[in-house]
């Protein structure tokens, strides 16, 4: 039992679903087949077989089970956002030219930013034709929303990022489309297509919206206070990227005069010298915006926590309540 | 009357379809917007307004409005497949590197790679939306596979279009991804949406298939034989970017030893040089390749004309008869 009780959330619910995710490991790889395109499945492979979580299809099955669902449409919803997560991540490493994602070379790397951009295409396609076989037009519905969210949520980075005038609403935005809406959409459907009741979607839905977003600001605040061992980032890498965080924003919202000024030189202009970092991170002391920061994603996990009582008592419930707990437990 | 009788097939259909295609312009003005990330509209408006023929949306109207259509989802489904092809427009010029479109500098040279890639996913989420809201899964399940077939075709243009083992099998397929594939769904979509036959529906495919088929070969006819003040392109830019098309594919499959070192060289290896292209249109002139590749246009161009049988008698399956025509009559 120790070992068992030691395990953390998300593997006690990989535990719990272990039979639906081979299911879904298996229909991935049956999907993303391509007869003539053989790049299409190396690419994938790389990025799809490189042990990640599968967090987002997870709760898929998750939302279905608890709801009491009985077919196997859940199986396709969960393959489907897996491969929206997929294509986003191939778009994001040419957006970011980045040359590492979970500690490997990225596929721009490996091939080039065509195969990434053509095969994260493939991959959203793919994930199209899944959804369309549900024959839920309410499912398509709430995943062209999602996919729009997303989109829009990354076109809105990569113009805000640098600009001082963004404030808490559009990170919060950001925040939205880089993580929570596909979050939300993956439990939502998994409701939708077990014929939960209206109450319970909108739980679902409100679970998985908290719950990204807890996520996502755990993520920024850990790139300014993380270990990297852990999170396999340094500290400060946001802060190099010109990328303006939640405990940045905060800290520019109170900024005096002069620091406005060291805001502006780093990050609208990037124009960094040695120094800068530890600099930014004595003007978020100074204002005590790591914690505040850590607070507003601790109510968030609160809030996904909470919206839990309008769904069955089931032992999936606990597990993704525990889910919540545990993104916010990494912060000090 | 004259100076209607000159014009060209496509004027008259955006004629007779004026009043739809002026409310498909608005749609799309009004569902390219975005509150918050002004960088989409931007993007998208130089390259919507930049004075494409609307071909794709233009099929889709005539194919609705020749099967009776008296609704208005079929302008939902023509700002769809416009949106479509835009996407696909700013990731293909991110894959080709491309800095000229339509006469003017591409997206990915005013803006960035990054603002191509993100604002192609976000006009695809868009597309995805507008489909969902008229409510056909038929339709949904047509565009889902339009889209699959348009990426795959992509990514196997990439990986097979300098490998001198592609035969006229593969060409078709990377020809029907690149074009023919949201050609068809175009004028079948128009169709389910109208209501039409089942047999009406597969003439209407049948026909796009068919026209999109004639439609690249004639375009990559054009490479070696064209006008470059009527195409924009150069002669032998397809040689010189070390791309098989059907001219070639021809030349090569009935090369000599000797000859085939020389495609090996100069497509596979792309190892060109002074006199090259010279000696290339020499293969296809030995072989009569080009007249042979006009031929195969002709014979889709007529495919399609003999499609438009089964369906009613109307002002513009005439239209759409004589665009076939012209897809063709450029060619010499």
């Amino acid at each position: 039992m120790d070992q068992v009780m030691t395990k953390k959330p998300h593997e006690m619910l990989a535990a719990t679903l272990s039979q639906e995710l081979d299911a879904v490991n298996v229909l991935i790889r049956k999907r993303m087949a391509s007869e003539h395109a053989p790049r299409i499945p190396e690419v994938t492979a790389h990025l799809v077989e490189a042990g990640g979580k599968r967090l987002r299809p997870m709760l898929t099955l998750a939302a279905a089970k608890m709801c009491g669902y009985q077919g196997d449409h859940h199986l396709k919803l969960a393959a489907t956002v897996e491969f929206i997560h997929t294509a986003t991540l191939l778009h994001d490493d040419v957006v970011d030219e980045s040359a590492q994602r979970r500690g490997r070379p990225t596929a721009n790397l490996l091939w080039d930013n065509k195969s990434s951009v053509l095969v994260g295409d493939y991959l959203f396609a793919r994930s199209f034709q899944l959804m369309v076989e549900t024959g839920s037009l309410r499912v398509l519905d709430i995943l062209a929303n999602a996919s729009a969210t997303i989109a829009e949520g990354e076109v809105l980075q990569m113009t805000a990022a640098s600009n001082l005038k963004t404030g808490e609403d559009i990170y919060l935005q950001v925040v939205r489309g880089k993580t929570a809406a596909l979050f939300s959409a993956a439990t939502e459907v998994g409701g939708v297509i077990a014929g939960a009741s209206e109450a319970q979607v909108k739980a679902l839905f409100d679970y998985g919206d908290a719950l990204g977003i807890a996520f996502q600001i755990a993520d920024d605040l850990l790139d300014y206070q993380g270990d990297s061992k852990a999170t396999g980032k340094n500290v400060g890498d946001d802060f190099r990227e010109r990328k303006l965080t939640l405990p940045v924003i905060k800290a520019v919202a109170q900024a005096t005069e002069e620091e406005r000024a060291f805001w502006t030189r780093t990050i609208e202009k990037g124009r960094q010298q040695d120094g800068d970092l530890e600099q930014a991170l004595a003007l978020m002391a100074k204002y005590g915006t790591l914690e505040a920061t850590r607070e507003d994603a601790c109510r968030w996990a609160a809030k996904a926590k909470a919206a839990l009582e309008a769904l069955p008592d089931h032992e999936i419930r606990s597990m993704l309540s525990d889910l919540a707990d545990y993104v916010v437990s990494r912060l000090s």
